[in-house]
């Protein structure tokens, strides 16, 4: 018998299911595949991307055009620790430098013609009023983690609903493919404890040189989030708790971001530590958010193949990169656009008057 | 005492010492790299490749954005001994459809904006007469590897040429950086062979599946390649010998490109197994000729990897990917661009006022 007194729960907004995958287009795309000039399987990797794209946007041919970089900026208590090779103040001088145009994704997304949007979500010291930057400061960086919840209740919900909000906007100026980017000193840490408690593993395994520590500085960064992960341990079951503990809001900005892609039906394309990161909290958190990512780029960061492996995703690119801002994934893009062009423009062998196999 | 009785022999062109690079160059865009807005190394390979390139190019900021293909189609006489899945003439198919730009690397071409030249080298049959396709037919392709010698010393010579005389009408465009691609059926079985008589391995290490073979089918080329080398052993020690015996035209011909971009100082990209044997065989002839090729792309095919252990490289991308005509390249280019952006546009330290690293 069903029961009808207890009221319902309202389940929050991440926890709706995603978008489902156009099986119709997928078989389509897969059936054009084998009709064109070459033989069979020897585009390798692109063929069963195009394929995949074509189910995520619901048409035989899909198309990239119009790509959205959001860059999410925040600061983290944990930098307190020393647990990074860059000051503090770098996160507040680096979203100067993106709004001026002078970092790495910036040169990219111009590169890509893509749109750059610059979300601020809280860094240390007096808050930033820079042209360009989308002003969302949630506080002046996380709490500690090493000391106590990196976030309140509000500021977790908060940076979730940015990383949705930052997805809305890109839809509604048109995005095939959404890319979020991060930039936070000392995220390293946090993203790493975070793994550790989503994944069950010690600190040793997750922790690594970051933006250039050396052994000693890994060592002293493992032994800051076995702390944490001993201070916090009896709360980490849960993936939102695990989250506002030792998260970041760039991270679950990104999290949040995902999570709308999927339930939007937009494509994302992550890349990285950090990103690997969110996107295990999209996907524990809203489980088919997992259909709409795809993984640019095997991130130097040594705890990034763990990540990889929980997600069942194998990257695109290996080229070493460990920046993070999006970085990977917007070298990424020229590869998947290209996927696009081959699958639409490429002749037919009945239209090319080719012979195909020889059976 | 000097010899001056005897007569000097004049070297071929193809042993000419390649052009030096620039040290100067390659120095100052190093130094500029350590003063880019990021964590020093964290643009992974793409820093080494623009430093790279700037020694190429004698200039601290590359540049890539002229880029020329050019395409060397021939027939191979060993087709005849059913070691293709695909029927020789899908290779004159190919070349219309290469003329009509339906094939893979006209898409690819286009994308880029790279300038895509089609060269007939010669294919059994009628000789072709199509719009915008270059015609030095050597003859109606190779001769049969397994029975006798595939080239003619004049064929394998005027072949080499074709591949320096394309370098020179790139340069003559203004390219600054060069890609050569092939079609031919049966050449995966040339290139094999000359593979396994540059690298000393049996015929089992480098016959892979090429086009589509099964393991039958592999097995049978394996046969006839072993058969090549038993028929041919003597004379295999000489390079341009085992080219004459066992390469194709279109290998020649890319080779001979090889050689002539590192004498006149081009960027070459190569990527795949026809293009990486072409590579060796290009190293075997001018020593320098290393220095002047990057390599874009690991194929699919098994063989590959020992000819680029042999070249001491390694690719850029590693997507599956086992089509030939320079595809894999062309997909590397905009990585190539995008390293020279991020190296000319990104902001220095002092530029945008960001702390470096924690001393």
């Amino acid at each position: 018998m069903p029961d009808l007194l207890t009221p319902p729960v309202a389940q929050p907004w991440f926890a709706h299911p995603a978008a489902a995958l156009d099986s119709a287009a997928e078989a389509a795309a897969l059936a054009r595949q084998a009709t064109l000039t070459k033989p069979p399987g020897s585009l390798g990797r692109l063929e069963s991307l195009v394929v995949r794209l074509a189910a995520m946007q619901g048409r035989e041919r899909p198309s990239l055009e119009r790509v959205r970089i959001a860059l999410f900026a925040a600061d983290h208590g944990v930098a307190g620790e020393g647990v990074s090779a860059f000051p503090q103040a770098v996160t507040g001088q680096m979203l100067r430098n993106f709004s001026a145009g002078g970092a790495a994704i910036c040169v990219l997304a111009r590169g890509l013609g893509a749109e750059l949007e610059l979300v601020d979500l809280g860094t240390a010291g007096p808050p930033l009023d820079l042209p360009g930057v989308r002003r969302a400061q949630l506080g002046p960086g996380t709490a500690n983690l090493a000391r106590g919840p990196a976030m309140t209740g509000h500021q977790v919900a908060a940076a979730l609903a940015e990383g949705r909000a930052a997805l809305v906007r890109a839809q509604a100026a048109g995005a095939q493919l959404f890319i979020a980017g991060e930039m936070g000193i000392a995220n390293t840490t946090s993203a790493a404890a975070l793994a550790c408690a989503l994944l069950g593993r010690p600190a040793a395994d997750l922790a690594g040189p970051g933006t250039g520590l050396d052994a000693v500085g890994v060592g002293r960064k493992a032994a800051v989030i076995e702390r944490a992960l001993d201070l916090h341990g009896p709360h980490l079951g849960e993936p939102l708790e695990a989250l506002r503990r030792l998260g970041g809001f760039e991270i679950a900005a990104m999290a949040g971001a995902y999570v709308a892609c999927a339930q939007a039906g937009v494509p994302a394309l992550a890349d990285g530590f950090i990103a690997g990161v969110a996107a295990l909290v999209a996907v524990r958190l809203c489980p088919g958010a997992g259909d709409w990512l795809i993984q640019a780029h095997a991130s130097a960061e040594p705890g990034h193949a763990l990540v990889l492996a929980a997600l069942g995703a194998q990257p695109l690119l290996d080229l070493g990169l460990r920046l993070g801002e999006g970085s990977g994934a917007a070298l990424a893009v020229p590869l998947l656009r290209l996927a696009c062009a081959l699958h639409a423009e490429m002749a037919t062998f009945a239209e090319a008057g080719v012979s195909g196999k020889v059976p």
